[in-house]
């Protein structure tokens, strides 16, 4: 397996160098990103839309959907009236640096302030393939299970904000939040750890304000 | 990319070859083997716990349980007393037929009639990576939603038999069950669909009986 590993350093080597340049882009552009992963089925479309409804009052927001295949999730986000490009990998469990950049170039950036990247879903394969955003959030969803920090390490120490998602159905299961809290603490102190539900809409309030403090802080 | 691709097939290729190994030895040992494969929190290690006490009457059972980190589905099965194996696969989001050749040296396969294998919690990666086994399941669990087969074509193109998992939580979602047969009949004309609950144990006896005319037809 050594040329696998070989090879695969060399094209992580390469993707960190285009997400370095799609940040300078975006910075040029005054433009802030992030980038969303989780499970398959975790709520990211569904979250998105919300956010995007709350977020297009003040910002321009503009969506890169990325998807093995199909155009579904697109189509959702779209029904939002923002422009969205949809990327199908193909096969490939995660977007890389270099799709993103042929990406934007369907997207008009220049009358952009948010970009908001949905990645594949998946909780292995997206962690340690930078874009060039400002930010990663990942999302858990209470029927997934408590333990998914201790088995899928990378990407919980990978991302900048955890939103715990669906806790409307926080009575149905044995989800015990404490536990989630401190093992992802030990994986990623500076993690911040939110509360949504997109049926109840309980804390997205909390969410939208710490979005923009983030925006904010890169200087829109 | 080209590289990435080449090195990529040769790299399945030669899985391929280990896997019909595998394949072989299972043969040599009367052994039948199936793998089963979802998205992180769709309910595989439950719904093995609940098939391994149903099982163990019959067939002595025994497990590989595939993790990118951590022990904790090891040890949840193992309290079932059966003989199980850990693999850490380190960041691979998948197992494959080298990891299963290795880890099999580890288990007493004269004294076992079925294998199981618990692939990595992942809706893409495993889908093509063949181990030698028998049968494919994948689980679906109601919480991801309906959209998942069209989403993720391969794993259920891939698969034998589909398990719609949690179907206990029916009300508290908008799922529909025939749009999901729909699309995975489409994808696989022979594909088995089954629906399970490990709450209300629903199904359970319309899976054993599958499993069990699937070990049958290998000549258990």
């Amino acid at each position: 397996m050594g040329e696998k590993i070989e090879v695969q350093e060399r094209i992580l080597s390469r993707n960190e160098a285009i997400a370095k340049e799609n940040r300078q882009l975006f910075e040029s552009r005054n433009l802030f990103v992030f980038n969303v992963m989780s499970s398959p089925g975790a709520g990211k479309t569904t979250f998105l839309v919300e956010t995007i409804k709350r977020l297009r009052n003040k910002y321009r927001v503009g969506v890169v959907e990325g998807d093995v295949a199909s155009r579904v999730d697109a189509e959702r986000i779209s029904q939002t009236g923002v422009p969205v490009v949809q990327v199908n990998t193909g096969g490939a469990c995660h977007l890389d640096a270099l799709m993103i950049k042929k990406a934007v170039t369907h997207l008009p950036l220049d009358e952009l302030d948010v970009l908001i990247i949905e990645n594949v879903g998946n909780l292995v394969c997206p962690a340690e393939w930078n874009l060039g955003e400002h930010l990663k959030v990942v999302l858990l969803s209470v029927p997934e299970g408590d333990d998914k920090p201790v088995k899928y390490p990378q990407m919980f120490a990978a991302a900048d904000i955890l939103l715990l998602t669906k806790v409307d159905l926080l009575p149905y299961f044995d989800f015990r939040i404490e536990e989630v809290e401190k093992v992802v603490k030990g994986l990623n102190p500076q993690a911040k750890i939110l509360k949504i539900s997109s049926v109840t809409y309980e804390g997205y309030g909390e969410w939208l304000n710490e979005l923009e403090a983030r925006i904010k802080e890169v200087g829109r």
